[in-house]
């Protein structure tokens, strides 16, 4: 027995998303408690030359939408980056939730051969899809999940590692 | 085709570990070169209630090496958490890699329906390998290397995603 290239991506990318929406919504709560404007914690950084917390939401479900689509061999559906609230940020995690579960188990059969090329700043690089999944697309993921908690953390939301892991 | 538990989970614990270290090496540089005390960074957190940066690279070994251990099924090593320098720190994540590099492919054969019991501060969990590996170790090795990265980026280190993903 073994496991398969689904069972190796889509319940990480649900269970990140959703631990997502879990953090923004005790932020949200957060600001709305303590009477603070919701764009401080959406505008805020941990360092000058780091992407604000809006930022990382909309990176997050770049990587996880990114991730599902190479993977499965279908076009990454384009999501604007537009969202300037609480509520707009849980509309697109919801979208990206919706757009992976839409994805069926057989679309990811042979998935880890799969040769996925993206293009970054400066570069293209070319991977097999289970070097993707393993070295890009969960790495990003955790990367911007991890960085949106630790900027409302930082900013005194009640939050813990049970909301990061979810369930 | 698919994916072996061994595939899904020593390459990851590998990179992270590896990205780790040469993100600490980039904070030991910083601080030398700004003559700034090491310990400043070693004791830095991003909030009151979390912990600095030495627990998360100590949680971040221990990650990895509970993780693969306990995949393996074998006995996790017990480091003490003594470390109070960057040079220790990067001994025991030198110590993490060869205890991983140690295990072989063949023990991590049914580690996907292997039980893993873990006993957390206030209960006791068991899962399947798989939820063990997807749910709980790889978001936790991602919690504590992205932590350790915000931590030295939040002070000022000149990191850039690449050194989070490494090679």
């Amino acid at each position: 027995m073994s496991l398969s290239m689904y069972q190796a991506s889509i319940p990480t990318f649900r269970r990140t998303l959703t631990s997502l929406a879990a953090i923004l919504a005790k932020g949200a709560a957060h600001a709305e408690a303590k009477q603070i404007d919701p764009s401080v914690f959406l505008n805020a950084r941990l360092a000058p030359d780091m992407f604000p917390l809006v930022r990382q939401v909309q990176i997050a479900s770049d990587a996880a939408k990114g991730g599902a689509a190479r993977l499965a061999g279908v076009d990454v559906p384009s999501y604007p980056d537009v969202e300037t609230s609480f509520a707009e940020l849980q509309e697109r995690i919801a979208k990206t939730l919706a757009f992976i579960d839409g994805l069926d188990a057989a679309q990811f059969e042979g998935a880890e051969t799969r040769s996925v090329t993206l293009k970054l700043r400066d570069r293209e690089v070319t991977f097999n899809g289970q070097d993707f999944l393993f070295g890009f697309a969960v790495p990003n993921l955790y990367f911007h999940l991890t960085t949106t908690y630790n900027i409302l953390r930082h900013n005194g939301v009640e939050l813990g590692k049970r909301d990061f892991l979810g369930a």
